[in-house]
C-alpha cells in the first residue's frame, strides 16, 4: 500500500491538460510530422510551422502520458497509437474530435456536480437526446474510421457463412458502416437504414462511397415512431440504447421483435460493464457521459441487457467482445 | 509490446471528464460522506442532497480512476489520497481548485496550438505574469496547503540546528508559509516577506495565525524592482524561477546574491525535471502550463540552475527531494 502522496490529487485535476494537449498535437499534425523526420526537434517543427519551444514542451508531455516516446532528444511515436495518429494511415483518429470533443457534448460536463444532483443532463430536458439534435450528423459523418472498425467483425459474428439472402435493419445507422459491412460480406443481403433524415443521408453517401447503394435503402425518421417494416432476419441496435432508460430501452425492443422474422436476431453494440460496473475501465467510464449528457441513459450491464431482451420476447443472449475495442457485441435471437 | 489499440486516444481525448469529475464529487463532498457513511450509496446520495444515480455514476467513475475503492457496492476511499480529499483533514486540498482551475490558468490552454505556434502564452503578452495579476491572490489564499506542506522539511533542511539569530528573506512569499516556516523552527529568526501588495497581505495575516507577525515584516512591492535590502542569512525563492526566461532568472538571481550576507544561502523549491524532460512525470508536466500561461517561462533542469546560479555568483548547489511532493529544493551558497 502506497503512503499518502497529493500526486494523484493533481493529476486528475489538471487532467484536461491532456485533452487540450491531443487536440493541440492533431490540430498541429505534430505525429505526421515526428514519422515524417525521424523526430528531428527542429524539423518537427519547421513542419509544423511552430516554435521548437512549443514543439518541445508539447511532445514532452505527451511522452510523459504514453502517446510518444524520447530518446536522445528524439521523438518517436508509439506502436500502439502511431495508426490511429498518423493522418495518413487508414485508421486515423483525429477527425473524430469533431464530435468527441464538440461544444454539444463537453458542454454537459460544464455543471457535471449539477447533474449528479439532477441524476441527469442540466443542459436541457433530453440533452443529445433532443429530436434532430445536430451533435448526431457530426457523429455520422466523423465516427465512422472510430466506430466502423468493429463493424466487419458483427458482420462476420452473425453471418458466419455468408451463404443465403439476409434482409438487415440498421436502425439509427448513424454513419451506416454497420449495415454497409453485411451488404460488403454477402452479395445478397439488401439493408434498410433508419435514422433522421440528415444523418441518414450521411448513411446514404457512405453506401455509395462502399459501392453497395443498390441493396442499400434509407429510412428517414425517428426509430420510436417511423413504421419499421417487417420479415428482417436481423437488426442492428449499434450504440442506441445506452442514451435511454429501461422502460424506453424495452419499447423500443419490443418494436424490434416485432420487425423480425420468426427466429430472427438483433445485434447489440454497447458499452458493457461488469457487474461491479467499474471494470473494465473503458466501457465502464462511458457512463458518466450518459449522466452528463442524456436524461436517463446508462452503460448498462450485460445482465440488465439480458431482462430487457427478455421483456421484449427474446429467447437467448449472447456477450461477444470486439478486439481493439472498448465495447462489445450482444447476440440476441427471437 | 501491445498491439495497436484506439482505447489510449480516447483516454487522452476524454481526460477533460476526469477534471469535472473531481471538481463535482469536491463541491458535492462526497469524499466526507463516504467517510461518515461507510460508503452506503443511498446515504452518499442524502448527505450530497443528490440523486442515487448520479452519485453512483459519479462514483465508479472515480473508482475507475483510482481516487474510491468499491466492495460489494460500497464506497470507500482510498489510503493514498483519503487525507486530501476529506474535508474535515488537515491536509484536505479541495479549495487549491480555486487557482489550479481559475479560469486565468485554464484560459491558456483553450488554444494550446497556438501557444505552441507561438512559443508562449497566447493570453496576454505576459500572461500571468502581468503585473498585479489577480490570480496570485487566490494562490496565496488557497494554496498553502498544497505547497505549504514542504515548508517544514525545507526549514529544518537549511536551518538545521536552529541554534543562532537569522535573517530570511522570502521573495515573492505568495501565502508566505515558507518564510513562517523557518520563524516557527526558530524563535530567533527574522522574516521580510516581499511579494505584490494584495498577496504580500495575505502572507502576513498567515504570520500573525501563526504567532510570528511579532518577527514578520512585510514588503510590498515588485520583486525586479523594490529595494530588497541586505545582510540577509536566507533568501527564499520559492516557485518563482519557473515564470521567467534565463536571462530573467539570473537577474533577479543576482539581486538575490547582493541582498545575502557573504556565505549566505539562497534556497529554491521549483519543479525540477530530470535531465531527459520526461521524468518524473509530476515535475516534467508542469512545463506545459508555463508554455500556456506565461510568456517564456519553463520547468529547469537542476543542470540548467546550476548554470544560473554560477552566473549570478553562487559557488555551490544541492538538489534535495521533497517527500510526498513533485517539487525539488535547491540550496545554493554564495
Amino acid at each position: 500500500m502506497a503512503g499518502p502522496s497529493p500526486i494523484p490529487f493533481f493529476e486528475t485535476v489538471s487532467a484536461y491538460q491532456k485533452t487540450e494537449a491531443i487536440r493541440a498535437a492533431l490540430a498541429l499534425d505534430v505525429f505526421s510530422a515526428i514519422a515524417e523526420h525521424q523526430g528531428v526537434l527542429a524539423k518537427i517543427a519547421a513542419r509544423c510551422e511552430a516554435s521548437e519551444r512549443g514543439i518541445r514542451m508539447l511532445c514532452d508531455f505527451l511522452v510523459i502520458n504514453g502517446l510518444l516516446a524520447k530518446t536522445d532528444g528524439r521523438y518517436a511515436l508509439v506502436p500502439e497509437t502511431a495508426p490511429f495518429l498518423v493522418k495518413s494511415s487508414p485508421a486515423y483518429l483525429g477527425d473524430s474530435l469533431e464530435f468527441l470533443l464538440s461544444p454539444e457534448l463537453v458542454e454537459g460536463f460544464r455543471d457535471l456536480a449539477g447533474c449528479v444532483r439532477k441524476g441527469g443532463t442540466t443542459v436541457s430536458a433530453r440533452g443529445t437526446m433532443e429530436t434532430q439534435h445536430p451533435v448526431w450528423v457530426k457523429f455520422a459523418r466523423v465516427m465512422g474510421p472510430v466506430i466502423g472498425r468493429s463493424a466487419p467483425f458483427i458482420a462476420e459474428l452473425v453471418d458466419t457463412k455468408a451463404d443465403r439472402p439476409l434482409e438487415v435493419l440498421d436502425i439509427d445507422s448513424g454513419h451506416g458502416l454497420f449495415g454497409i459491412a453485411f451488404a460488403q460480406r454477402n452479395p445478397r443481403t439488401r439493408v434498410t437504414a433508419q435514422d433522421w433524415a440528415p444523418v441518414v443521408e450521411v448513411a446514404g453517401e457512405h453506401a455509395r462511397q462502399a459501392g453497395v447503394l443498390d441493396r442499400y435503402r434509407v429510412l428517414p425518421g425517428d426509430a420510436f415512431e417511423v413504421d419499421l417494416g417487417s420479415g428482417y432476419d436481423v437488426v442492428l441496435v449499434t450504440n442506441f440504447l445506452h442514451h435511454f432508460d429501461v422502460p424506453t430501452c424495452e419499447r423500443l425492443l419490443g418494436r424490434v421483435a416485432r420487425s423480425l422474422k420468426p427466429g430472427g436476431t438483433a445485434v447489440t453494440l454497447e458499452f458493457v460493464p461488469n457487474e461491479d460496473r467499474v471494470t473494465p475501465p473503458a466501457a465502464a467510464t462511458f457512463a458518466l457521459t450518459m449522466l452528463a449528457t442524456t436524461a436517463a441513459g446508462d452503460a448498462y450491464t450485460f445482465h440488465e441487457y439480458q431482462s430487457m431482451f427478455r421483456n421484449a420476447g427474446f429467447s437467448r443472449n449472447t456477450l461477444h467482445s470486439i478486439p481493439e475495442s472498448p465495447q462489445s457485441a450482444i447476440v440476441s435471437v427471437l
